[in-house]
């Protein structure tokens, strides 16, 4: 035995293995010194750490749709090649195990471990959900991430899922959004009466308020509506996936004023206590991997909308035009209303407010002064 | 022994373990059956999966300088979390084992494993290294974080890079930076006339033609030379860097025209052979911590930046100014001259040129379409 012991010893020393190998060491150390008929006790309560983990990831897109429906798949390969298998995360797309607005149940019920969606969803439950994923004339994505990670935002969000057993973290961005397509010219504020614009949330709300008739449909069915007439206008994303579903087949323009989603920022919800379950490091895989799809994805974002825009424009002949400064500013008022009532009506939509704005306010300024003279000056 | 095998073969089918473990394993059932007199071959083949790595990374800046220097740090935090260990980073600054100038000969021969630095300072063996760092007039942090990831840089990169046996990633952006401090008010084109700056790289080589005198000392010299007037303007890099070196103590005028580094990255650069003699998961961990750091990075600068500057102005009345359009048209005028000069004198950077300045063209005209026209509508 005092070979063995040493052997073992050595190899210790050697080499500062992870808590999963001494566990395999304390199982075999035991089975071995049973079967030479000696005692020792077993290290038990480290046999958790060895257990490998099967993750559930549900989300609110169709299985690998581009950009949005990337950021899970990335993860799942990070998280899969990072851990050598030890964990390994199965992807599915909405519907596919529940309706892909169901995802915040599920991973709050334990249903599955992990989730990929909007905070906008989940306004209903968490009046300051959609402060976590764009707010109209708010942070773009540079600046949201910024805020999240070094602003007090991560802090705040965590704290607004905690009820719900639920841990947020930064699930892609994807660049600011296009104000969408339109059959009807906007030259004034006149024009948005009686407007029949697909536009989901608070930017619906503000086009009521503006004269306008929000309408909320599924992202499969805006091409037929747009097609019949049923719909006058409807934002999507932006280029890169607007390209995708050929709404310049059935749209006449193209505009590409940002104001109503800036920075739309997805989201991976985790359960915790799946979370706490694993053992530390693959904790940190988790959330580094989480890291590295959210900026993957932003990426891939800036990388392709750009170049699906000159394929609208040069290929397929598509007018793009921006809303005029009246309508800009009329909706940026109506935005302050809205944002103000909300203040008034819940106590943590003004508290995440107070951190955001605060923020935005200041960076805000900043890119003013850098950014947006760089953009001018370098022609 | 049955008893045993049985216990092994039950432990390998329910958990899906790493090649480490199996590793173990073969240790110990050798071990075991040795000491209980039977024979079987224990794996040797895999005896190397089972090492522990200790990587050396030397830095070009102070050991955990602002931003800079905290981008290396983070990183070896994050995969020493993520490989529990396994793998281990010490960081070194400038001076400690090399110094801050020999990191990329230091990483090529092997000396450490890794290091932390900016593409530019390599200019003298690869001309096309400062297109890896930054480029006068050409992308912000962003459009460059997007043009490796998806837009054919990384490859290219790796391809500079391959003939020394590095391969490099990014390392964090430190965003756009300031035009500088000044003890000279500029006013026109005239006012670069003999104008003493420090102001490295290609960007000096600019202020040259345009009749300055560019001067090139390390960041620890600024303060006195500014003090005493040996020089009349000093870039450093931003806010959040320049506020901690107090230059508004020792200069008048603060540019925040951006325009010479527009979106200066750092790199990480990697012993080739160290990394491939990693076993895989290790192998992602590094190359995935090197992106979580990049991202953490690029947010840091982000967060801190526009808090310096209300520091510098409400604290310390800083007064900030824009340098007139005649200048900047200048300078623009000069870089494309020097930049065809680098084209036609060296074939590597031609070809990363057009790959950059493709992806650079489409990209600018897209932000100016979009985020341009939104910094001026958000209000």
């Amino acid at each position: 035995m005092n070979i063995i012991k040493n052997s073992i010893h050595h190899v210790r020393s050697r080499i500062p293995m992870t808590k999963s190998l001494y566990v395999i060491t304390g199982v075999f150390l035991s089975l071995l010194i049973s079967s030479c008929g000696e005692k020792e006790n077993s290290n038990q309560a480290a046999t958790v750490e060895q257990q490998s983990y099967e993750w559930k990831l549900v989300t609110s897109w169709p299985k690998n749709f581009p950009g949005l429906g990337l950021a899970p798949e990335k993860f799942a390969e990070y998280v899969n090649q990072m851990s050598n298998g030890r964990l390994t995360v199965k992807v599915f797309g909405a519907g596919e195990i529940v309706p892909g607005l169901e995802v915040f149940d599920a991973v709050s019920q334990g249903t599955v471990q992990m989730g990929h969606s909007g905070a906008y969803y989940w306004k209903g439950k968490i009046p300051a959900s959609p402060i976590f994923a764009a707010m109209p004339f708010g942070m773009t994505g540079s600046e949201f991430n910024a805020w999240i990670t070094y602003g007090g935002g991560q802090e705040l969000w965590e704290e607004m899922y905690k009820p719900f057993g639920i841990l947020p973290m930064l699930g892609g961005s994807s660049g600011a959004q296009f104000a969408g397509w339109f059959n009807k010219e906007i030259n004034s504020i006149e024009d948005l009466k009686g407007l029949k614009m697909r536009l989901p949330g608070i930017g619906g709300e503000i086009l009521e308020r503006a004269g306008g008739v929000p309408v909320t449909i599924v992202g499969g069915e805006i091409f037929s509506s747009l097609q019949s007439g049923a719909l006058d206008a409807s934002e999507w994303v932006g280029p890169y996936n607007d390209l995708s579903f050929g709404f310049h087949q059935v749209a006449k323009y193209y505009y590409s004023t940002i104001w109503h989603e800036p920075g739309t920022t997805l989201e991976f919800l985790i359960n915790e206590k799946a979370f706490n379950a694993l053992p530390e490091d693959l904790q940190h895989i988790v959330t580094l991997a989480t890291k590295a799809a959210n900026q993957s994805t932003f990426d891939e974002y800036n990388a392709r909308n750009h170049n699906a825009l000159t394929t609208l424009i040069n290929e397929h002949n598509v007018e793009v035009k921006a809303l005029p400064q009246d309508v800009i500013d009329e909706l940026r008022t109506i935005t302050a209303e809205v944002i103000n009532e909300q203040i008034a009506a819940d106590e943590n939509f003004a508290k995440v407010w107070k951190s955001y704005s605060e923020f935005l306010t200041s960076i805000g300024k900043y890119h003013q002064l850098t950014l947006l003279e760089y953009y001018k000056n370098r022609g």
